[in-house]
């Protein structure tokens, strides 16, 4: 193999893949870049079994082959380089000679056949969005995924698309997240699990453009995202989803509205008094026009009132503050509305269309403390 | 006490003296910071009983006192209070109170007289030159002091005025970073050797500006250097520092003049074929108008030539590329002269004024490899 392209072109592809190398494995060959120049266009390729990434980077082929070096060595070594044209070449016994000015490389590679390729996808029930938008709902989700391995399922976000409707969903036990989607067309209803992994590896190669398209193809095993160059495919999690509608309420006994950015950097300042570990609530007391919120722990008190403007009855509640900044943080709105039922039901923060719904469920205080 | 000062100011302070504040310690009042409202200006102090900084911030005092506080949680509550002023008073039990706007937090403090006050230090001998200049010339020499505990000296750089040169040196066994700089006025001969952390920390405090400037005072066991309205006081290391001076020489059998970018890119891209903690050294053939640089490791191999202008012998001679990496890092100058004497003495990268010389010793190498 022999192929000359930019030291730009290859260290964008690079990273592109690198997203799913993986960090450990038992398995050498999985901790490669395949280049695959067989064909008339160059391919990386990275896979883990689980995720897979394939992307075609610009370049000139002078002589057709294929080979698997050492992701974070290629990386590195393409990284360091000289910002020029870059020639890859390999010998008979998978020697590669990476040459880019007077700089030139020699490092060992692996045989291509040894490579485990991207699953074959038969590609027809798809739906497009733009790659703002999905990198914004992963966003926006990602942070109530379990990392527990108890729940595969809580590990991963329903993807659930009904006409022209993309609901994601997480949830972790202690709270969840719902964004809605409003898409440019309607689709088959589809439910699948996908993995939070891949949520995550995929929001990082996203570009964030309004204008890119990405495509998502459903299998019943696999979901694939096509976007630029890049194709993306990865393994569902098997089984069915949480039903979380009986969860939903639209019933509350108190309603606040209260200036979001004043609310998280109160909670945020709260924190502070909380080590890591330490499960200190953060208690709320709702009153006429004012929000009070305590927090009390070894280290020290804080206290602090906001305006807001209240319906319904007077409140005291108690929260897990991390859970209440997670969501704040990703709701774009300057005032947000917060519904309640009682001290021991779950508070609601939700826009009037309901395209975000962020349930948290209240912990237990003692509120002579 | 109750005092009054603006967030920012506040912020400035804590964030200066908390570089005194030590990360392990036995006694917990060091770990505070000191608040001095006892006269007509707030004083804020750090000590950790060999590095102690001491600044003062604007402000207003309602009632004169002192009070210690936990460094870091003090820090962090300062850091996230709005941008506005704040508060701080304490009570008879050391309960202390920050208020800033609606937001109150309330923590423990410490008596201020268990506090380790920095030692009165008579000011008379002292130079001064620029912060910009003090900030470079810790950054040029302060990588080749050394970590081993062995030698308490090596720990430390050798700070020597005579008349109107300021020579810094620090050395580590393996190579010798000597700069010297031009002061203004012409000074008393003097030769202290200060811990290399508090140079490290002092030069985190440092603005680099080239106008203000900084008055340096020496005493047998101290070193203050007193900038902005910030005191910072040193122990100095005790003993007499190495005699380096029969360690130089101007001799030499090669000279070579080389473009530092391209020679400091070429060995940093060397590098990465080699494992932390491998010691592989990179191998530089020096001919007639060209310097080849070759290093070979279990990764793969790499060389590179870089065009030069050669005066003396052809040389084959090894180094372990980090120690030119540091050295060349530091160096403003787009071309640089190298001297060497043959490949078992060592390599002097050094300006025609000596105003920088760094010494680095070669390595032996298998010249078959």
């Amino acid at each position: 193999m022999k192929i000359i392209c930019t030291k730009s072109n290859l260290v964008k592809g690079v990273s592109i893949v690198s997203k799913a190398v993986p960090s450990k494995t038992t398995m050498p060959i999985l901790e490669c870049i395949l280049i695959d120049a067989t064909t008339d266009t160059i391919k990386l390729t990275a896979n883990d079994m689980e995720l897979g990434i394939e992307t075609t980077i610009e370049g000139t082929i002078l002589q057709k082959g294929i080979i698997a070096l050492d992701a974070k060595i290629f990386s590195e070594i393409v990284r360091k380089l000289p910002d020029n044209e870059v020639i890859i070449e390999t010998n008979s016994n998978l020697q590669t000679l990476i040459t880019c000015e007077k700089a030139k490389f020699n490092i060992s590679g692996k045989s291509g056949e040894d490579f485990s390729y991207l699953p074959y996808i038969e590609k027809k029930d798809c739906i497009t969005l733009s790659e703002f938008t999905l990198k914004e709902v992963i966003r926006q989700t990602i942070f109530s995924i379990s990392d527990m391995d108890s729940n595969k399922l809580m590990s991963g976000e329903l993807f659930e698309v009904d006409q022209n409707i993309l609901k994601v969903v997480s949830l972790d036990g202690h709270r969840i997240s719902i964004r809605k989607i409003e898409l440019k067309e309607s689709y088959e209803p589809r439910k699948v699990v996908v993995p939070g992994k891949t949520l995550q590896e995929i929001s990082k190669i996203l570009s964030g453009e309004t204008e890119s398209e990405v495509t998502i193809y459903f299998t019943n095993n696999h979901i694939v995202f096509e976007f630029s160059n890049t194709v993306v495919v990865s393994r569902l999690i098997e089984g069915e989803y949480f039903r979380i509608d009986q969860m939903l309420s639209n019933d509350y006994e108190t309603k606040v509205r209260i200036n979001k950015k004043e609310l998280l950097s109160c909670i945020d300042r709260a924190t502070l008094l909380v080590k890591e570990g330490d499960k200190k609530p953060i208690i709320i007391n709702i009153t006429d026009e004012s929000m009070q919120l305590k927090i009390q722990s070894q280290i020290g008190s804080m206290n602090e009132e906001i305006m807001i403007t209240k319906d319904g009855k007077d409140l005291l509640i108690g929260f897990n503050p991390k859970f209440l900044i997670d969501a704040l943080r990703v709701i774009d709105d300057e005032e947000v509305s917060l519904y309640f039922m009682n001290a021991k039901a779950p508070c609601f923060i939700k826009d009037e269309e309901q395209s975000y719904i962020y349930l948290i469920l209240p912990v237990n205080f003692n509120a002579a403390a």
